[in-house]
């Protein structure tokens, strides 16, 4: 087990997130009577709101909390806020954290609305802020974002993956908005271009390990009450690390069988043959030790800064990434 | 009839418009193959380009077309692209300008994402071009008319509308969008607050009338083949100005008739008997006199600029959008 969670870690800066809270909670207010009834029942679904800690921790390691680094705090929580809202059109889903989902109690459209009304009150901010620099940084990642997830559903359509196609679309769909975070927040208190490359390269690789532990997950989680069923991925056909190297490392006839089963349907796809398979091929391992190098070459980005509370937390949190169970 | 309609006042500036046309084309590359193909779809669907005419016009009568009226051409149309794409999702349209809309062809997952994806590449455009000012006012367009069609879901949700209401839903989700096209147009070209606030006003102005008419040939309209059925407005129980004015300046008892059929599901709406109603007790002549007082009040906010054929243009054009018959 990781010696801390995401909830200990928050701990050490309860102030400046309890500020954040305020300020985003601010932020949220409209004049039109329906959309400040959605955002009240966003504000409800308390999220472990990792974006904003990352912006503030990248802050105090890179020279401390400033004013910018709330405006970034919010700008990155409304822009993945309005992203979490479009991806529940995207997958159809009916609940998020246990809620119904906006899609499912206000229909498609409230929701698309909704995703576009968020995403344009963070640029405001950014605009209003004069925070240039942190547009230039998060119209690119939504740009990544959108492309990543186009990216996986053509190739989740095609049912062709490849380790090279993986990378990319886990780079763009999950570690750029981390990244991100985590630029916004050194840029917010330095100057120092190599302080602020050095977060967003720890983002980055921090991304992709979580991300390759979300795959993993997949696989070996158990199913919680606020995660995804097991094989959730499989079901829709998404084809990740642990099942790619398990492709590439089984005799051909069983991958055959493999790539066929996933062809014969949604209700047909055999989610525990897949799974079998992945772990008898050394899906699992194999994707454990790459996603353990990525968040060690995390840990290796903050060697520039100096010993503080702060930097040992962002250590703890690039393991804790990928030694979750959920 | 009025004396030039869209293509005879584009005619006016087509060199222009082509090297618009040419620029927006490139600015759309992208390297993952669905989005390519997507885009190749959208330009196939060749539109009126009014966005890109009106940012164009703005800054030739301000002083002149500037690289940085292209800039600001090209993010006006792909904002406007992307909400057209978000729209086809909330309307569950099927078909776009006679084509299968995104959402039909590719589902409303890639039809979000690539609303989102047009929209990040619209703000990158402006902030790699450091056009701050674009920024500022375009980021507030998207609030608002994300805002003004929430506004309109929720009283049609509810069958209550009144004219109050409906002038903020038209300025919010129409006129902003062409008020902004003329600011930006002029603010590419001159420094000249006054110059600039004309320009912005006359696009508020051109937007709420161009709606109202819009709005009007729900009622006396033909069906095209390009357009919306007569009474698609009606069936969607989207209550504008001219039923506004009929329900109110008609008998109690006839009033409670249509409102009992409007909420008798869509099936039951008699679309024949609400226009009748809404002829009946003046809504049509009270609605086109309204925008008659809006088309001229645009051509007021011309009268700063000195006398050239672009002027006259964007007098035509202002003539023009409330005279259409389609």
């Amino acid at each position: 087990m990781p010696k801390r969670n995401i909830s200990d870690i928050s701990q050490l800066i309860d102030d400046d997130l309890k500020r954040f809270n305020e300020l985003f909670k601010q932020s949220l207010k409209s004049k039109v009577a329906l959309v400040d009834l959605i955002t009240r029942y966003i504000l409800k679904q308390k999220g472990k709101k990792v974006r904003p800690l990352l912006v503030l921790l990248a802050s105090k390691i890179s020279g401390g909390v400033t004013e910018r680094s709330y405006r970034g705090a919010i700008l990155v929580e409304l822009l993945h806020t309005a992203t979490l809202v479009h991806d529940d059109v995207v997958d159809n889903a009916e609940t998020r954290r246990s809620f119904p989902s906006i899609n499912a109690v206000w229909k498609n459209k409230v929701a698309v609305l909704m995703g576009d009304y968020l995403l344009a009150k963070g640029l405001m901010k950014a605009v209003d802020g004069s925070d240039y620099d942190f547009l230039k940084v998060i119209t690119n990642t939504v740009k990544r974002m959108s492309e990543g997830e186009l990216l996986q559903t053509s190739k989740t359509r095609k049912l062709d993956n490849d380790q090279e196609t993986y990378f990319r679309i886990i780079s763009d769909k999950t570690a750029s908005l981390l990244s991100t975070c985590c630029e916004i927040g050194a840029r917010a208190s330095t100057n120092d271009e190599s302080k602020i490359a050095a977060m967003r390269e720890y983002g980055e690789n921090l991304g992709i390990a979580f991300q390759i532990r979300d795959d993993i997950l997949d696989y070996v989680g158990t199913s919680t009450l606020l995660g995804k069923p097991l094989g959730a991925d499989i079901k829709e056909k998404k084809i990740t690390l642990p099942l790619i190297y398990a492709l590439k490392n089984s005799k051909a006839d069983e991958a055959k069988k493999i790539i066929k089963n996933l062809k014969s349907g949604e209700k047909k796809i055999d989610v525990n043959l897949i799974i079998e398979f992945t772990k008898n091929n050394g899906g699992i391992e194999y994707a454990e030790k790459i996603a353990k190098e990525y968040s060690n070459k995390a840990i290796q980005n903050l060697s520039i800064f100096i010993e503080s509370e702060y930097k040992s937390a962002l250590q703890d949190l690039a393991v804790f990434v990928v030694e979750r169970t959920k």
